[in-house]
């Protein structure tokens, strides 16, 4: 990565396309919708309510993240979309059930004017839904990428967008791990054309996205960006990408309580967590292989926070185990319990239960709307390729090959900041603070 | 501070002299006995436990910490200890039924050798306990500074300690605020030859430590050392100090969680937290003047941490109450419950609980050892007056006068190991590693 | 109580008073609105819902109560109210910010002409509160009766009602043992006339209704209708009482949960309950003098059911704490939280905790209109005096002189149901069920 | 039934048959020997510590169960056992790791003098074992259940039993449901003969204590004693029988809250139940076919207690999940969380969360000394076949063909205690009461 000498500036329209539009994507283009009218707060997003520390302590620096580093504007910002359902963006969100009836009745207008572009879909990675809104007519893979282009491009032309990011907001698909397909730009485009089996629909999409110079951060599990062939692609087109798994709920949490525990050099001898939820995730999630895929992003979390090997008396010898449960009483509220036992002094047992009563959507959305705004103004600075200072995002974050990526949520926000000093020229923060005594 | 040219090295005895030899005490001396023979595991404890990452990420490097900064060693620990009760340091550790028979048995007779020196009471402070082993025939507040500086040079020659630290494992005093008394060293010399009222026992022993040049670090929330007085007097005689009341528990937890609430930017409504312990310190606390000094330590956290004043609309109206509830069924073990009530994306609310079975004492211990073992190192660095830098272990911790302390645990992780690295020569840790990229 | 010869049928209209028109009250008035309408079910409400068995297993006669003992219908009741502010039934059901705005729109009109008469209030009893629509001509509290006797009278006329029953909704009342005053109806008319401090306003509308011979339900814990004039004056003029305290929430739970500890020989060693409350009941119980009131009636019931004369190893020595704190982030949502520490075989310990996110008001509406419909049936069966087996929905259920009241849920309900079975002349049920088998 | 014209006295030993030696059946022995002897209480128990109210409330005649109903005594009691695992009573009962060491030791003896009979074992019904100590020289089925009575007569002779009872404590077998060759006395007889794969071990057992006339219940969800062939011998041979499945834990716990929502009308949206477990029980379920057993008999208790089909509007639709996982952390400690999703009043939603904090053995052994102590009794009246009124103690009771059994653990007591006044010729309790009013 290369300091800037000079940052584009953010002028002119952003457009943000989602693919899926279901709770998520819904939540987010209301939130902003309502937020840039000052309807309501846009809680839990750092480009909107984030400040930076600068210099000294007593200094008391501490401008807004936005106003530092010049992200676009929530004025700026349209929406487009895929789907594999047609419900435009106010029906979609009306039948997601997250917001409130007035919330939705504010923003009607705007929301409904989203109409979803048809999605492409293959049965087999989402055996639970049945897609009735898609591109049925692409003779193969590499068609479909052509068609994705295609939207891409006219969207352009009809929203005005000056610059454009993608989110991957769709459902989790069933476990696929990459293979010789995925080993190089060449080989993929053979496989695209050859209809190949492991090429799910949101490789498709971010294929399309990297050829058109669209940052993209991939929100679910799948395997989507995060292969050799999609990364070598980023660094050759200059688009930097993101991913994956949006961090939410128990996940966030564990990434919370993992690296407390480690800091103080507690023991972990279990940690048991189980999920309700009762949205069109938890429905999909219902099938065993797409379980499969979201499983392997939550269980490895732990590991890499507290690293076994550096410390096997404290986390040599722990159980994980997770589960999640389709529970329609739910909705769209999601339901984390958590019980961990932890080894204190001379190996004495204690235990901690986590009961976390949260919102998949209303944790997501600032999530997409953050990942759109950064990664807009990494393409600016001239960052391409992974943008591991993004992680702090993601349950499964991205690195350089070979680096094993950061999990701790802190050491995630660290990065990130440092990221931004850095760019901008500021002082890196250490925390260090000597200087304050004689 | 200063770097130090030099560290003088970790030789012969260190004599670790303990204010209270109750619960906590027994269980770390017990802890430090066992661990020494192999017997039991030193978990909690970052000087026993803990590794620290030098250089690049890919290099590798993470040496354990108490070999990168030349700890002294376990083997090499004495300990000696003051109370108002006369009990043995086996008979006060059994009453305390905290560690199980087996372990106790296995270092009796190491415990049974600590005989507690008579302790300074003054009943006025702790209305809940009467003192039986106390020094009442000290005529005057400076005459038991006198007592108590004699013990410690009768301590040394007993022992044959080369280096003496000391920490107050002792019980939380009634509340008081510092007033002119506290203001300066002669105004503090000429209360304690008045007997003035707003002297407590913790400033006694602060007192006797500073002027014996022993660093001692204050694990109650009661006005110890954190006043002017003791501050110019640490400073004068080269004396660290740190302080103050040991951050276990529910506080612990509350600095690892409010983090991570304020890295993603979801707001707090509510807080409300309640504590069950059944133990001394429980009983102590039942008295409501006793409990407003824990209060004041456990209230203060949240706001430190989320900066209200940086965030109106996150943090600018939260309701935070702690509750302390005497409970013998608990014994030992100490429990908490918190309900933690949160706003996300356009302030939805969401909800956190976090039941906490936790045992006081089995947290606190390694805190101990690691205080006495950081506080004989800074000593050795030739480092004096209070130590931000191990606010790391307090609930309340010390800063310079005009600084906010940090409380959140994770950028108090980063200050302690940036010390030592930064203390020995070695690069700080930025997390930016956009070396990893081209 | 004597078996009816015959039982007066529920003709024309039946008056429900209900004193306080809080957020209970309104939160009842709407919906009996909504559900006569068949706009909500009246869930909770054993008059509305519920079921009795008859006969034999095996026969299914399972008629709904309300028709095996023909109570008043929702349709033939209407309401009166008191309260110490101005507010309509829909501004008020406003303010209690219980139902959604939906729900009160629908029934608006109806709840609106609900006006409240001025209430009796003494400042001493209800520190926490300002009244301002208040009787304040009354000139002793004899008058204040009198008043009351007039209201009710008013009401009869304008409201067309055959038959008045009367509920108390209102605050809980600061700590008042029964005295002298209180101990024949003499003494407490003396009482009156000389404005004995000792009588609180809810003990002035209890001996309004009885003179009126208004059956009456007294919903706080506030010495009522407990004493022994008034029970006096309950049978000379006929009339039904029952009380005091709803059971709901915690509660509720305690009496459902201790019952089954108890059922098994399952020993009990510590109960830890704390509550969170945001609504104005919360308010009122932050003063401590009301709390003492409450705390009172939610401590007896544990005793009462577990019976530790009789079961000293199991229930002989257990801790029981009961707290209540105001926590305005909840409004009228109510949440508890119950540690319970049990033993098992060879006295192992075990542990229980409950955490009930519940709704005060949702939980005390179908006890008030269960009470009133009750009540009426109880005075048209000519039963009168204390109706023990009104118990069922109270904290402190009301007992003839000597008698212990039974605090376990399931007994009350059998109690219940037998009595109903017994008036009406069918078999009780005994579960015995030998003849099932040869 | 016919009421007893005389109960045969409990005169002589009792022998007491435990099929399966593992936590539970040792720390049921365990339990005896320390009880007998004065040093633990046998908590759980309501042979040993229940008294029964009789008459009047204001008689207060509350004798001690074991006196009223004259139950064998603890000191004439006599172990025997089988196990697929040759360790005898003490080695058992160490691996089990149940009860603390000074308790095991204080009875090491006894313990160590049981030596268990070869088991009856089957490797396709436990999957997830490997039985070592087995009568795998038993040609037939048939030959098998021949084996087991000359095991029976042996112990009788050899431990001067003058009755013998039997429980089942082994594991779960993977489930199987009734078939032809369960429905006569004869065909079973065939199936034996002829090796019939849909006969367990268990009903090997079960076939042998009734032709031996041993009362039997059964501990276990397996196919065991509840299939039309059983019951008929047990009628033919003058047997009681009851099961299945002890009702501990979270079942337990189910049968205590569900009757108290139902008791007042709460409606049920949804409950979901985990559970974790770490020791032998936890293995042998973590495989599906195992699981399943369990599951059926955990999920059948709500529908059972809730009636859907009389209260549509409460328990017409309620979403019902059980999960079991096996977490090695928590050896024989178990631990249940449940979500309640319950409705009040006019459907508003509220929340329940229950987390049980148990063990396994230590509620199952006092459940099965009482069924031993009041199987005996049975016998002794002259009952015979399904004792219905023991389902008090069983997740899946028995009751006579075609009658549906209760499962509200509140109806079993009064069940259970009413036939024992009835057996006694004392008046049923009803609860009524009204003879404490004029």
């Amino acid at each position: 990565m290369q300091r800037p000498n000079r940052i584009e500036p953010a002028t002119g329209k952003l457009g943000v396309l989602l693919v899926g539009m279901g709770a998520v994507a819904t939540t987010t283009m209301a939130g902003v919708f309502l937020a840039r009218r000052g309807l309501a707060p846009p809680i839990g997003s750092l480009t909107q309510l984030g400040t930076i520390r600068l210099g000294r302590r007593d200094e008391r620096r501490m401008p807004r993240i936005q106003d530092f580093v010049a992200l676009a504007s929530l004025d700026d910002v349209v929406f487009g979309a895929w789907d594999i359902f047609p419900d435009d963006g106010y029906e979609a969100a009306k039948r997601a059930a997250v917001l409130e009836g007035h919330h939705l009745d504010a923003v009607r207008d705007e929301l409904a004017a989203v109409k979803p572009m048809k999605g492409v879909f293959y049965q087999e990675y989402v055996p639970r839904l049945r897609g009735v809104h898609v591109k049925d007519d692409a003779r193969t893979k590499l068609d479909a990428v052509e068609r994705v282009r295609e939207d891409i491009r006219r969207f352009k032309r009809e929203s005005g967008a000056e610059r454009v990011v993608a989110i991957w907001c769709g459902s989790t698909e069933t476990f696929t791990a990459a293979n010789g397909v995925h080993g190089s730009i060449e080989a993929f485009e053979r496989g695209l054309a050859a209809d190949d089996a492991a090429i799910s629909a949101t490789q498709i999409y971010a294929w399309a996205f990297l050829h058109e110079r669209i940052p993209f951060a991939n929100g679910a599990p799948n395997l989507g960006v995060d292969f050799a062939a999609a990364e070598l692609l980023a660094k050759e087109t200059q688009t930097p990408i993101a991913g994956k798994d949006f961090k939410t709920g128990q996940t966030l949490m564990k990434t919370v309580i993992a690296p407390g525990l480690k800091a103080r050099m507690i023991g972990l001898r279990g940690w048991y967590s189980t999920n309700i939820l009762g949205n069109r995730d938890g429905e999909v999630l219902d099938e065993p292989a797409s379980f499969k895929t979201k499983e392997q992003s939550k269980l490895g979390v732990l590991d890499a926070i507290l690293e076994p090997e550096q410390h096997p008396i404290l986390y040599g010898d722990y159980h994980h185990k997770v589960r999640i449960d389709y529970y329609p009483p739910r909705g769209d509220a999601k339901e984390g319990w958590d019980n961990i036992d932890i080894a204190g002094w001379l190996g004495y047992p204690m235990q901690m239960k986590l009961n976390f009563l949260c919102r998949d959507s209303i944790l997501a959305a600032p999530i997409v709307l953050d990942l759109a705004l950064f990664l807009d103004w990494a393409q600016r600075c001239g960052y391409r390729g992974i943008q591991e200072w993004l992680g702090f995002y993601f349950k499964s974050p991205m690195a350089a090959p070979g680096l094993q990526p950061d999990h701790d949520l802190f050491v995630q926000l660290i990065k990130l900041k440092n990221t931004l000093r850095w760019t901008v020229g500021e002082d890196l923060i250490t925390h260090l603070g000597h200087e304050y005594y004689d």
